[in-house]
């Protein structure tokens, strides 16, 4: 990945003389930005280009080429690969620009497959196809052909979309957001987010990660590395591709299939990384996150010339669930009050007054940076007739020097800063309070020893036994698993399954009632939802009409007859397979309760008990645990067996445990266990 | 109202020559916006400011003034407005910018008091005390000591914070968003909310109202005048002070108590008012309904330059509750693609690719433009090498004038528009996409029918007959009603509550178990949380050791039983007084729900049956409701009882139904009525 972004040397194939054109933004690019490595433009139509001589062709270089960035038609790209394969030092490390790859149909794909084969065959690592290239700005290293319009700074950015790249590039210089490396990675063929994010993280100028993504190509990968990166660096995530509408653009987009929003919300917050659901948010925490030092504590004091926004402000951290407001003592307030005009209010938001001029502020700020305990300090100003909106700035810059704690502006104004070095600014407070918000946490969590995460161990000798036996059903043909051969899989994985006896082999005399009648095929998942389940059977006389009411609505169907259990807590542990990350276990509410409260949790299958039950103790579900006297660690044990059933049987598409019904005081019980291959 | 926004003569009380004086400030303000009216500065300290002469005392002038402005100390003001009312032709209408009033403490509220007093007595109009002024853009009267920089356009603002309007104002410079009337109202101890809406509503140049509170001087008014103008003009509000500790900081800064958040939406949203969480939504709000004609219909198209972009845009579109992506023909699609290149892809969101300059726009633009059932464009641009963005906002513009629908610029870029008039642009796809879909929210409802609100009727008999118990009660002392008090209160109104019977009337024998036993006293409140409550009590053995029980924890306290009531849905329906409202009906989720599902609606008295239907059926308790098969108009009907019970007794602080149960099949029984008296 090295001479990727530090290349001693790099060919454009496809330069061109004419500026508008991809190949000559590209030579004007690598030019302008002060790269001070060789360039190769190549194109058989000239001889020069700009200042630089001209190559007819890769051959003709004769000298090690450490990138080659190809610009040329979708068509010529695999040739282009083919030939330098053959070269007598052939270069290893490609951006391929061009588009007209998987996003554009079945030829496309083709083509892209080539392309891949042909990179692992030859340990060639591509960025691209369809993309718009990297830029390191430590090296002046601009191999793009975006606008030349933005900062360097100390964010990496990682993004499928070339566009969303370059509107954070322009956006940035609004915001005064710089960045240290910027990796446009298109259709991702060889080089993915995850190798991206693992060299981005190893860089010491980059304070922080953004990433834009439409779909995971290595789900499991990326979680790891992500896992292992998060608490050095701060990693922050936009994904598109929620909607099943734009799932259809993603596929001509950038040729991916996007997965499950919410899986990936789930998987990537347990590893540490901060899903964000707007450019808004990911381009205000980058700001906070590469500018401002971190909060000291999670105690906010807010400084203010302005009585409305500071309320505001006030609201804002008081509704944050990892922030509080600082609470300044008698001495503190006193303190305050000798230095600050009798009128402003020394209590949190300490409010100015709208004649507060910049002195004032600076008296404040002197003051309150004698406080050591203050977490961070939110300044909010508004543009009144006696403020000069500059001067304020320049206090702030000042502040940050002299408080412990960082300053953070919200500086509610068009008027701008005219000091050449600037600062990055927020428009209002509940932006600012978000992204803080997200700081505190990570810093915490920073502090706190990362939980080791190992794989649940493989029992081979199970593991033979149960993938053989799922192989014999799927010898005849039926991919929905029958409820004894559901049972003895279950069992195997040491489930609580209720059983179930066959009506043809039941006494209709000897049956505890009430009891509750099912279906049992291989071709109806969804007995319920088929009504193919009968409830609350009290005797053999209601037994008798039951089995009568399936025959005829299921005829030939097998029925079969389990006791009704005491009523406890319903959930539902899921098994299923993701588009992003592969297998994973869904745990949710089940019976009545999923109607209106959507509680889902998703658990990879790098997990371990510790920390499954962490993630259920830290989830809207273990209120109703708590209330309920079920300790987590019970459904957490079920979670860890549910991973382990996923991790030795892949054969596995969908397994649902629903319900599994849990007890304050006994043992959980699952009422009913589908099983689906794949 | 007319005299404060359109006076032909405003006089300066505390005018002054220094610049940096507020006195200066306005005079300035006034001399600089164009105001043709007279100007009267009044100082005995000078003859003349600016080219104004300046006079000694009010009396001096002898001529009509419209408008007084006041900007001298808090200990003058009383002073000054006296001698107004003294004066041949008396002024009827003030601005007092004075701070120093209700917000300062004690001594200032009482001030305060005398000035509110005095201004009844004289029909006197005042906007303040401790304001900013106002402003009316039509005529350039800039009675106000705000700053200068704003643009002049169709949105009319009510701010009780004064800086938070002059946020508002210098940031819309740099989002193109312009006022028409700018209202500070600060202590609005005259002048509140309410009547500023009201003006603003029938104002033809005013096309949508922004709002900032802290609390709501005269909430049912607000309401009233809300649901009368909701429907012509979208009003949106921002209310600060929803945390406790934010609370202190109102009642230092403009004097006011805050009252709950929820209830404020909630009331605020039935009322057609738009209750939105930051300054940053206020503004795209303001930007989208100012500037772009309304949306169509709810199916929205989105164009683009920006892959990944566009995707988040169709995403954002398709998760709102509001808007949908529109589906486009086969026809159409074939018609786009003849029109724009073949790399293009023509579904939605239709992306013209990184490459796209503007004429591919206006190409795309100019053949969107036949369809007629888009309901919004929504065009999102990044600044790729190729493109030109001053010449894409041109394209933008015009296309406004040859499309049917709107269309939204989503520009992704720091470069700005060069042409002299501005278009608002949305920095990023997802605050477009929400403030678009409260535009088509608003465009509907304008559509249908208001629903005509009646207050209950009143019987005045039954009223004068349980207002007359009530006071007997409060005659011994007792705010907490007891068990057969309420009782009676309750069936009064028609509720169903269950039968309870002391314990020493009652015959151990003869009840029907399981029952309930629990106290019955006029200083314990929550009986559950105190342990005055033991349920399911299976026979005379236990009914006796459990009245040892709370004899022994409650002594001296009365014990009632009551029988164990069949399980339904448990609701409670609350009575509560608001700080900004006043009496308010709550319906809530009771039972172990509470405690994991935070369903609360909160009802106003102004309602009636089919109001009340729609509320419950457009809010999260529908669903559960539904599960339980229980119509939703079997809760409005308590709901209006409740309404009625609060209408006619107007002595309730709090009265609880908690838990009153619902069935499927059978009418509701209330187990437990609290009530507790003002």
């Amino acid at each position: 990945m090295k001479k990727i972004f530090h290349p001693e040397s790099v060919a454009v194939i496809g330069a061109s003389v004419k500026p508008e054109k991809i190949g000559g933004i590209i030579i004007n690019n690598l030019l302008a930005a002060g790269y001070q490595g060789k360039i190769y433009p190549v194109n058989p139509k000239y001889d020069q280009i700009k200042e630089l001589k001209c190559y007819h062709s890769l051959k003709e270089i004769k000298k090690n080429i450490d990138l080659v960035i190809i610009a040329t038609p979708a068509a010529t790209v695999l040739g282009i690969l083919d030939e330098t394969v053959g070269l007598k030092n052939p270069p290893k490390n490609f951006i391929i620009i061009s588009a007209g790859f998987a996003e554009s149909g079945a030829e496309g794909q083709a083509l892209e497959k080539q392309i891949s084969d042909l990179a692992q065959k030859n340990k060639l690592n591509i960025i691209g196809p369809n993309c718009l290239g990297v830029i390191n700005t430590q090296n002046g290293l601009n191999a793009s052909f975006a606008n030349k319009n933005f900062l360097s700074g100390n964010v990496g950015l990682i993004s499928q979309s070339g566009a969303f790249a370059v509107a954070l590039m322009d956006l940035g210089k609004k915001e005064n957001l710089g960045f240290s490396y910027i990796a446009t990675i298109g259709n991702k063929t060889v080089v993915d987010e995850a190798d991206l994010l693992e060299y981005f993280a190893q860089d010491k100028k980059t304070q922080a990660v953004g990433i834009y993504l439409e779909n995971i190509k290595r789900g499991e990968q990326f979680l790891n590395i992500l896992k292992r990166t998060s608490q050095q660096k701060p990693i922050f995530i936009v994904k598109g591709g929620s909607s099943p509408k734009s799932q259809n653009a993603i596929l001509s987009h950038t040729g991916a299939m996007a997965g499950d929003e919410e899986v990936a919300e789930s998987l990537i917050g347990e590893a540490g990384g901060f899903y964000l659901p707007t450019t808004f948010d990911l381009i205000n925490n980058l700001k906070i996150f590469s500018h401002f030092r971190a909060p000291l504590n999670n105690k906010i004091a807010v400084l203010t010339n302005a009585g409305g926004p500071g309320i505001l402000a006030a609201d804002y951290i008081s509704q944050s669930s990892d922030l509080t407001l600082y609470e300044f003592s008698e001495q503190q307030k006193n303190n305050l009050k000798n230095k600050i005009p009798e009128a402003s209010s020394c209590s949190n938001p300490i409010d100015l007054r709208g004649d507060a001029d910049h002195f004032r502020y600076e008296l404040a700020l002197k003051e309150l940076a004698k406080i050591k305990n203050i977490g961070a300090l939110l300044v909010v100003a508004t543009a009144q007739a006696q403020t000069d909106i500059p001067l304020i700035y320049e206090s702030l810059r000042a502040a940050q020097k002299y408080c412990s704690f960082p300053v953070i502006p919200v500086v509610m104004s068009a008027i701008e800063q005219t000091t050449k070095e600037k600062m990055p600014n927020f428009v209002e407070p509940s932006c600012a309070v978000r992204a803080l918000g997200n700081y505190y946490l990570w810093t915490s969590r920073k502090k706190t020893k990362l939980v080791k995460i190992v794989k649940n161990k493989i029992n081979t000798a199970r593991q033979k036994q149960s993938n053989h036996y799922l192989e014999e059903i799927k010898k005849h043909g039926r991919p929905i698993l029958l409820a004894n051969e559901t049972a003895n899989l279950g069992k195997l994985y040491t489930f609580n399954i209720l059983d179930s006896i066959r009506t043809s082999s039941a006494n209709p005399a000897n049956l505890s009632y009430p009891i509750v009648l099912k279906i049992d095929s291989d071709k109806i998942l969804h007995k319920n939802k088929e009504g193919g389940l009968i409830m609350g059977i009290k005797n053999p006389g209601e037994l008798s009409s039951a089995i009568d009411q399936l025959h005829t609505k299921f005829p030939k169907t097998d029925l079969i007859i389990q006791k009704t259990v005491k009523p406890g807590l319903e959930l539902i542990i899921g098994l299923k397979n993701d588009n992003n990350f592969g297998s994973i276990i869904m745990l949710g509410l089940g019976g009545i309760a999923t109607e209106i409260l959507n509680i889902k949790i998703f658990f990879s299958l790098q997990n371990n008990l510790q920390y499954i039950k962490t993630k259920i103790d830290t989830s809207p579900l273990s209120k109703i645990l708590a209330k309920q006297r079920i300790k987590s660690e019970t459904v957490a044990k079920e979670i860890s067996k549910a991973i382990t059933l996923a991790s030795e049987n892949p054969s596995l598409k969908e397994a649902d445990f629903n319900p599994i019904i849990f007890y304050p005081d006994s043992p959980p019980i699952a009422i009913d266990f589908k099983v689906v291959l794949k």
